[in-house]
């Protein structure tokens, strides 16, 4: 993203650029702050919402609640967009169209009904918190398991692939072996949900093999289950310290010897004692 | 496979091949996408089957669409076979057993009865998407982790064999402590099923200790189970991370003995001692 | 703890003092060895007193009994404090918050109710075991794991938060789909806890999908919380390994700046280049 | 074990030596096999004897077998102890044990009763079956495997020490929260019970929270549990990664420049090309 791609903001939409993606001056820090308070009690008011008891108690109070911060939170957008350098950057970057999606349920629901549990997403303007408390420890290690997790995403994704063909084999066999005996494998669906539950080793017991050869079966998937979960683990794993072994490796040369393999602390060549 | 084994075949058998076998030409492109449309269309036909209420509506499409995706089948594998320059290869190939297994259920059930449903795995046959679309580091990352399994498949093997022990004992000894006061416990194969479900911690709960001394009992099982998921875990991290190790070796090869597999960090080749 | 901060004791305090807080003397062996029998048997009272059947045949014994041991630890934590090098440092120290802890619930419960069944809590002192018993390379490991622990806090820290954000996300979610149909899913915090209980591959299955699209939704999410699983695992496996390389790093210190943590391999050392 | 020790066996002795201990001549391994089919099919009979419907009409059959392999078992054991070169040695030795334990139930049965099904131990017999086919591979993975164990026992055992205490605590806390309102709950070892089911994962649902404060500190476990799985797979892989260095570097120092690192399939020195 280049400075000169941005646009010029009149002195009166720089200063509120600085308090509202800036966290460096008071006001700026008053503003995330009240920010975040807001999206919590917001979450919390549509949480408590979903409890007949309390909803029954204080429908009124919550339904102005919402749209005081539905209204609020929609101006916010307003705001960053008419005071953002690159207002179009911002739409379409990842917390610009959080920021969206987190006022739109409420007008949906205004329009068409059904969207307004869905508010509570608005829980995930909480990824800011990090650089609003200026945490940049935590946010560089966020960065480095977003990395590590970024690295493994091709091996994952070929892990699910054969997952999803490997409960769809096992389902359909217990589906075979069960149904007819068995209440709970009603269709090939259920079972292959059956089988992600039992492979996973979630187990929720909803659904259960009650024929010998059908535990004698399940047996046999939750022992795979039991090994498959180790290759995720070692997935990761490998990523996590191939990173960390990257980032302590130092690039220096030697000027004398012209060897490297140098820690990050080193002042002098461990191999012929040359000044690095 | 030498290159000199494999039949001539004729410019017509040619053009076929290429179309069927390969995906470089529009023609070949079109074809493998028709066929992976099918092979999701008919697994999904035979899921929907088994739902009784979709069933009962659409049971004459059903088993019209059932056919005409078998004899489709059935006409592609034979002219795979008509067109590969080695039919006999093919035949005993991963993928030709399996082209063959996706087609046999209908007849079984057609002759016997009852095979009906293990039509799912014509599923299996996705496992070529990955080739079909040129996904090649995705080809990479499932043969490193195929890789990976198979380097640590006895470690895993013997794994397993421990496991089946320690749930025959395990199983053995519950049953002797619940079987009497729990209506779960009927028979050591099912405590066996109980052990396995308990130590892959699955926990379906269908069958749960309800005495003091098996909830006791339980409970050092379970933590068992909590430190033994340690061991594949272990044993596939070590397996990759000796993989990625080898993949970053040395890429040279001795000018001399033509040998590859130095380190690094290696002058001189380990094997016949010439200068890299 | 620079050793002039401490206070002086009387011989008489001092003697107690190696009878307390040190395992070297017999009188100090022994009365550690009494120390932990009477803290195993009054967690046993404890939990004894809450089966209905046990407590009603010995309620009485069970009174005395509690009243007993809190009258002796009370007594051996005011002794602690009197026969300390530094009564503040010990007072503030994890150990002796614990044991103020442990004696708390009975005054507790004496002037307010309720807190009884905390006394549970003594089962904490045992951790002193390890030092009594001079099981030296036991201290060791669990140093060695509470510093991984301690280095990947951070990481552990962050996701343990996206965790928070997920499950408050796929809880909603699964509201929306389920609520209606499904007598389990009575609200948003019920659903966050299921999704909690899902994610994290438990499944008690006292709330469980039922609608075929809540069953997909579920299954995605505990393949989800299959990968997810390998997070924590990658964090905790790569801080230890480091760890233990630390450790076997050289030993060798360096005759000119006295520093160390020179690799095996150095011939000079890294900070001002003498030769090792 | 010096070979001096054992004492002299008749040539008769020495004979029978060899076919029992030894799998190397055709006799030997004749009677490995059938032991492995006799403990086999006595594991079954135990097993099947548990089925109530398969045991009343196969009960008669069933007692003979078992006093046949009982017996049989039996004589093997005496044999094994007359033609072994050092007596004690095989008797104290874990094969000994085992041998002993998988005659001694039916006895006690006889005696005294209820040990019965405990035969099942007989399964551990099996372990032979590596030594028997001369599955070496199979026999260096397992003794890395129990070598990986071994080394990482001690942080294991301290780390099973706190789950034991974590449990205790968490288990109590819950008792408080959640008895009198949720018929689970009937005291503290059961809601210690729980605890465990609930920190490994395995989540039965037997028992499960249903107070809003009991299921929000549930999902605290839960989550906890999910981080702390973490730390026996990082104990494990750890000391696997390390067992595998070793195993690989090789110790030979380079006759010329003496440095040291070179790969077990090396021939010359990497550095400086000298013959090793």
């Amino acid at each position: 993203m280049a400075k000169q791609d941005r646009r010029t903001l009149s002195p009166f939409q720089q200063r509120w650029h600085n308090i509202i993606f800036e966290a460096d001056t008071p006001a700026g820090r008053a503003f995330d702050v009240a920010l975040l308070a807001m999206i919590l009690l917001s979450v919390a008011v549509v949480m408590l919402e979903s409890v007949v008891s309390v909803q029954q108690r204080f429908e009124r109070l919550f339904t102005v609640l919402e749209w005081v911060f539905t209204i609020l939170f929609t101006l916010e957008y307003l705001f960053r967009i008419w005071c953002s350098y690159r207002p179009k950057a911002y739409i379409t970057s990842f917390y610009g169209l959080i920021d969206l999606l987190c006022i739109l349920p409420t007008y949906v629901e205004f329009l068409f009904g059904g969207a307004h549990f869905l508010l509570t997403i608005r829980i995930l303007r909480l990824m800011r918190i990090f650089r609003i408390f200026k945490l940049v420890p935590f946010l560089n290690e966020s960065r480095q398991l977003a990395l590590a997790l970024e690295h493994s995403r091709r091996k994952i994704a070929v892990f699910l692939f054969f997952i999803l063909l490997l409960t769809v084999v096992l389902g359909s066999l217990m589906y075979v072996i069960e149904s007819g005996h068995n209440s709970g494998f009603t269709s090939i669906p259920v079972s292959v949900y059956w089988a992600v539950v039992t492979l996973t080793t979630v187990g929720y017991g909803d659904i259960a093999p009650i024929t010998p050869m059908g535990q004698a079966f399940s047996a046999l998937i939750m022992i795979m289950g039991y090994a498959i979960i180790a290759v995720p683990t070692g997935i990761v794993t490998v990523e996590m310290s191939r990173l960390r072994d990257k980032n302590e490796v130092d690039q220096r040369i030697c000027p004398h010897c012209m060897r490297e393999g140098h820690d990050a602390n080193a002042d002098y060549c461990k191999f012929c004692g040359t000044k690095l």
